[in-house]
């Protein structure tokens, strides 16, 4: 089924004729909400495109997480459904999807005031989860994640009008330099790298486990790091990250014998609601990417 | 063709019966020779089976090696021969062996008294090339290089009697945290990882690309990992790092835009010379590891 109507978008990607790099129109901060970050924190998230805030969540909270996450992932491996991902070549549970509708910890943790409390500060209006997910990197075992911005897809594949989502990481690991952490490049956020290509009719059946369509060329990732530097985000666990839709970000293997395991949340802003892709093909399913645009605090 | 008699061995491997740590016999420090670490630093690298040199060679020197470093990967490509090994899966040229063989300016390296002097005052007497190779992790496409300790590969495939040789790796690009630098760990030479396996015969042909033989497991390296940290040598091109030849290393895959290309140094003490392969097969031939155990004072 392909939707015979693209929109319009300041962004278009999956381009036939080739790569182009366009500087980003919307804004990063978004104005006239309140919240828990202090005006130096905002202006280095507009800066740098992502901001990491050390042991923000109380140990308590870390620690039902993490439990929870054990507990999800030990049934996901036992008794999968359709919101399980695996590895590609060693079958392991890669990822775990829409765990907020799953399990009342996540649920609580969308809607935790310290985080939710964030993305309403940088999007400027009340939020809704566009996906969440627990990304499991094993040790000695797990895959790296090739660059990639979100918004890219987001756009694309799920018909996310403009860059006003951002991603909050909260770590369920120490993560190291060494066992594989999420890397960013500072800056990035501010050029969207409009693809070369199209995109396969049920793209994101492989895109989660190995994304080919809607990648950044070398000669694109070489620009936005001679713009802005890669940085490591290390930490203990229960460290909480920030980015936004359109920061480059990807991430080594782990080699270590130390697990690395993250969850994520994706808040949109409930005034960014998802139209029809902008690929023209049929929405991604609900579970990687929600159509219901009720805000958090209705979670 | 295989030898009849295996020659007794502290350090025994590739058990068809399994894996047994086996606590280090040898000195990591022989007394004899002066040379330019300081007694602080003997103790480190005595403690830690490593130590790093910020900006040990001068300038000019470590310019001249990425010159000629450049220069032989060109030929390597254009014209390989034996000594070059390409990675399996995109046909990359990983390694060029036997380096200070081919090019008066590796020799001259292997010779130099900063280098050379440290291997004589920790060996404890004159030393020789017992391999000499460049390691081309090129930016986005970097391979990683999995856990292992040379020695247990020197003594079974090579028949290098005791520990008592050490790498010598000199930085010819910036290693960072996140371009695949070499990970150590700490303290990891003094415990013997007698593997379970066999030798397949020529293994060096499959095991310079991808060892699947003499590799430690899982457990082992949690042991070594629970004793000491795992450390990431970085440091800008012209550091200088030296590692005993039964620390455990590797390093990870490099996504960046940024190669690390490394030149390693193997010196042996000329009292530690190689016998038939304690394995009991064949001996790896002379580019991997020499048999011409004339001191480096004669290159």
């Amino acid at each position: 089924m392909t939707a015979t109507l693209i929109q319009p978008s300041p962004y278009p990607s999956r381009n036939p004729d080739g790569e182009r790099l366009i500087d980003r129109v919307d804004p990063v901060i978004y104005p006239g909400q309140a919240g828990p970050l202090s005006a130096d924190q905002l202006t280095q998230f507009e800066r740098d495109g992502f901001i990491q805030l050390p042991t923000w969540l109380d140990a308590e909270s870390t620690l039902d997480v993490i439990s929870a996450a054990q507990h999800a992932q030990a049934k996901a491996a036992a008794d999968p459904d359709h919101q399980v991902i695996f590895e590609p070549d060693n079958g392991r549970v890669r990822s775990i999807f829409a765990v907020h509708q799953q399990m009342g910890t996540f649920r609580a943790l969308a809607r935790h005031p310290k985080l939710a409390g964030i993305a309403r500060q940088i999007l400027g209006s009340e939020v809704y989860i566009h996906q969440s997910r627990i990304n499991f990197k094993p040790g000695f075992e797990g895959r790296p994640f090739d660059w990639h911005s979100d918004f890219e897809t987001w756009h694309m594949e799920d018909g996310m009008p403009r860059m006003r989502a951002i991603s909050c990481v909260l770590f369920l690991d120490d993560n190291f330099v060494h066992n594989g952490p999420l890397m960013l490049i500072r800056g990035s956020h501010q050029r969207y790298i409009s693809c070369k290509g199209v995109t396969p009719d049920n793209h994101y059946e492989k895109s989660l486990r190995k994304q080919e369509y809607g990648v950044p060329s070398h000669d694109a990732l070489r620009s936005l790091c001679a713009e802005g530097e890669i940085v490591s985000a290390t930490g203990t666990k229960g460290t909480v990250v920030f980015f936004d839709c359109n920061t480059m970000h990807g991430s080594s293997g782990n080699m270590t014998p130390y697990p690395r395991n993250n969850i994520f949340m994706v808040y949109n802003s409930v005034e960014n609601a998802l139209l029809a892709p902008f690929c023209g093909q049929k929405p991604r399913p609900e579970h990687i990417a929600s159509r219901d645009f009720a805000g958090v605090s209705t979670y």
